[in-house]
């Protein structure tokens, strides 16, 4: 284990382990390059075949078709929540939003700097975003509809994708992208924060789909059209190479190593189930997210008192367990359980919360 | 050497090798935390650490005051020509530019894109960009003066910044930051991506003063405002961490390794003159560069003829000497040589030029 944690941050997060070894084992001299993957040129064959082998990976693992375009762009989910209105509202057509906690919120609030006609067509904030809502009314004239797949600070995930007609769904996927399969064919833009389930901190990836550009003004910034990023295989300026690299390393391991994404879900349900079934047996550890809503990726819980909840935290780390600690804004604790994760580490902190219970409960 | 060649590459380029050496011995374990770098939580005090560190190091190196605030924000440069005009443009007064080529160019186009009343002060195009002008008038009512302090493609470079009154200055110095001591109080915004002076691409490094976060309008999205970076110590989402990290590194050598800026400029100056004192003899081997306007960074040179540079590339490079190709938009030859390359490898360089030059000559 080389002193390593058991790492349970929600991202940056856990990488595998196989993936973080080649990096190092490579890092002074890439493929015969003479050179550190850091130090090659953007425009070379080496880094050719690495963004070449990214978007490859990610275009079989999502079966995508011909019609979508796999691009990275800076700045991680926060500058997609103004680039989607900017690029994709279309002139008399509402901009429609699901919101389901701070990052659908924060989506929202820069779709209105922009002054979009916004419909906010479903939202759990009557119960503080601990649940998806269900029996969405799409509305059929929108430019589109965004919604959050995973809600990392409240543990609440779309277990179903809402189904909005023939209107393009939009979705922030940053903390669940390629934790299971699922039909792309609805979405006319996906995008995720690399730093969770694919690689470190330093791009985001997006998926787009032809009409979505078509849709694209050009009387805004260069850097903030999808069409640059489209048409210059995501260099039309230098790229965050380092973090590219790493994706097609992740994305290699989730391929060969896991074997696909149907394999990664199997793996993801598994460990989810062995912290909720814990949690439906504990009189002393509860889930705070409503069952049919609970996030395959962000299992979030407290204990019966934040002294407690405190002690655990610190506990948990004197044995190689870290990252425990709940989201700032809404306390209590959270076990992040992305791809990298192991079943393992998913045991061992069952164990640990076990122990914990007997103790102090 | 490890099998590592010299890079001559013009960004991404050379990083140091003990840097280098650092990240691939830590690589699995960043300072006992039991996770890789990669792996941190951005809000955790690994990486507070390392942002203070190279937040610190910026500023004793410029010599920064309390008046200027570190920023690192994602997008490269190219995020920054857009992000100046709409941060910075004063209504009724025009956004000054000087043009010295590609990037100056495109700079000027983002601030077109947004209607801006621009008005280029100066320009070299009528000579293909191969000099600075001299002798600048600059406009004493404009909301900022905007140039690029080194030009990577034509090997040109400001020798002395230009004097605008009170006007802010406002600077692409993405090639050769912190590659000399200068004074930093007539600018207002100095901006830089990190790929060829100071790390990995991934993050632009900017420079800003009090006065020019006043000047940031509400109405623009939040990742495109500086004050969102400034209020939030760059941390309003996640930032570039590994790069970030890495820029630490590449600062704590330039100041205990190198031992700061006058001595980074004195070996990068001894480093330049060997190349141009060989040209100045050679008649082989041709500076493309106005005398006065000469690059520190980028060394840009012909041969007699195309097939001639080809051979010499190439040649080149199975010695050992990489990334000697100049830019695609001109043709010819360029070594690049920031801070991290040493004068040894450019004494190899200039020794392997001569001995191309007796066999070819």
């Amino acid at each position: 284990m080389d002193n390593r944690i058991y790492n349970f941050n929600a991202g940056p997060a856990a990488l595998p382990l196989p993936v973080l070894k080649r990096i190092q084992e490579e890092f002074l001299n890439f493929k015969g390059s003479g050179m550190s993957i850091t130090e090659v040129s953007h425009r070379s064959k080496w880094f050719d075949e690495v963004i070449e082998s990214a978007v490859e990976r990610t275009r079989r693992l999502l079966k995508l078709d011909d019609h979508y375009k796999v691009l990275f762009i800076q700045g991680g989910a926060s500058l997609q929540f103004c680039m989607i209105p900017m690029n994709l509202s279309v002139a008399g057509k509402s901009a429609d939003y699901i919101n389901t906690g701070t990052w659908s919120t924060k989506a929202i609030k820069e779709a209105e700097i922009q002054g979009k006609d916004i419909k906010v067509i479903a939202s759990s904030e009557d119960k503080h975003f601990s649940y998806i809502p269900r029996d969405l009314k799409p509305n059929p004239d929108a430019s589109y509809l965004h919604f959050t797949s995973n809600n990392t600070i409240k543990g609440t995930q779309f277990a179903k994708f809402p189904d909005a007609g023939g209107v393009p769904l939009v979705c922030d996927m940053s903390s669940d992208i390629l934790s299971r399969p699922f039909d792309v064919s609805p979405f006319g833009l996906i995008y995720a924060g690399a730093q969770k389930n694919i690689g470190p901190a330093g791009t985001a990836l997006v998926i787009i789909r032809d009409d979505m550009l078509e849709r694209v003004p050009d009387n805004i910034p260069t850097m903030l059209r999808y069409t640059t990023f489209a048409d210059k295989n995501s260099m039309f300026n230098t790229p965050a190479c380092f973090v590219i690299y790493t994706i097609s390393l992740v994305l290699e391991w989730l391929e060969n190593d896991i074997g696909g994404l149907a394999e990664m879900e199997k793996q993801n349900r598994a460990k989810a189930a062995l912290l909720y079934e814990f949690f439906d047996k504990s009189g002393f550890f509860t889930g705070t997210a409503a069952p049919d809503s609970r996030s395959m990726m962000n299992v979030t819980f407290r204990m019966p008192s934040e002294v407690l909840e405190k002690k655990f935290v610190a506990e948990a780390l004197s044995e190689g367990l870290g990252g425990l600690k709940g989201h700032k804004s809404v306390g209590g604790c959270r076990a992040s359980i992305y791809n990298p994760t192991t079943l393992d580490a998913v045991k061992y902190l069952t164990e640990f919360m076990a122990a914990f219970e007997a103790k102090n409960g």
